[in-house]
């Protein structure tokens, strides 16, 4: 009964992850409320995501340039890589601000469950920007999942006869959890990285 | 440091009702990951809705026709008129399939608080509906809160001298819901609303 261009609405929404039926209408219909103006910029911002959007040349991340400004910009120390799984992640340490280093986007995790091998994710490039820049540190801040273990034992192993330091970032407990809360992986990660205080 | 293309699609979703920075953050990254066609679509279905969508002349549902499909339905009972707030409601009845009558939408519910009288929502057309089409009931399926039961009165109030049966859908305790968790008010109405079993 609800006319097409909302039930298409619908549609799209509902491809969104974690929107189900129930919350895609809701939103469709306080899509529906917008002005005409808030519409056309919504379109526009979906075409533009559609044209413009492209991946950089150099780290995988998402850019409206073949180099991204990360890559880009010569203030940045590009003998530290920080090797992320996607590009989202990128965004969430460039908020905290702790890194001045380029970063490297591998697109995916090993999986041989899931049939996801080495030559699936962005690993070569990784290789040949180490090799090329002399880069001295990459700092692996995947999840600590058996796809993410599989992925940095991995990559350290064919980085074993280079010069590179590899290294993770922590596993441990995060802060204001409850230990009880914590599985029994993370609390041996937790216990093994101890440090002195 | 996000593209602005991505930028601006976070905008747009942080418009939407229930949706914060990091949902929408979230759902900007996942139409990333949307294939060009299913973004063409998602564009197209949002114009669509700017340029198609107005509301029934008759009743004040949304519509792609100036009558809405019920309103040009002669199968439907227009003796009967189901009273609701917003267009979302006559969806949320149609699918429980429970009413053949007409909807009217008043768009609104009278709020002295927000300086929303009768005269801002849409009263006007349902009562010279009542008149020509010698409507025998409406039902008043508003919310039952300050502002619904001063619109109910209002109607009541203003159909008087109308031949016109004014009916309001039961307020009571929800089907599952504990008796602990319910309001003293709704308990009052549903005491009132008691039958016999």
């Amino acid at each position: 009964m609800l006319p097409n261009s909302v039930k298409n609405i619908i549609d799209c929404l509902e491809d969104l992850p974690g929107i189900g039926e129930k919350t895609a209408e809701r939103l469709a219909f306080a899509m529906i409320g917008f002005s005409k103006e808030k519409l056309t910029s919504f379109a526009d911002a979906i075409m533009a995501v559609r044209d413009k959007l492209t991946y950089c040349d150099i780290c995988g991340n998402i850019s409206e340039e073949n180099i991204c400004p990360i890559c880009a910009d010569k203030e940045r120390n590009s003998k530290i890589i920080f090797v992320v799984e996607k590009a989202k992640d990128i965004s969430l340490f460039e908020k905290i601000n702790i890194f001045s280093g380029k970063y490297h986007v591998l697109g995916g995790l090993i999986s041989p469950l899931e049939g996801i091998g080495p030559e699936d994710i962005n690993i070569d490039k990784l290789v040949s920007r180490i090799e090329k820049d002399n880069v001295e540190e990459i700092v692996l801040a995947l999840k600590p999942s058996i796809e993410g273990e599989t992925t940095m034992q991995y990559i350290k192993k064919i980085l074993e006869n280079s010069k590179v330091k590899v290294t993770r970032i922590a596993t441990g407990i995060p802060i204001g959890t409850d230990i009880e809360y914590i599985d029994s992986m993370t609390l041996e990660f937790a216990f093994e990285g101890r440090k002195d205080i």
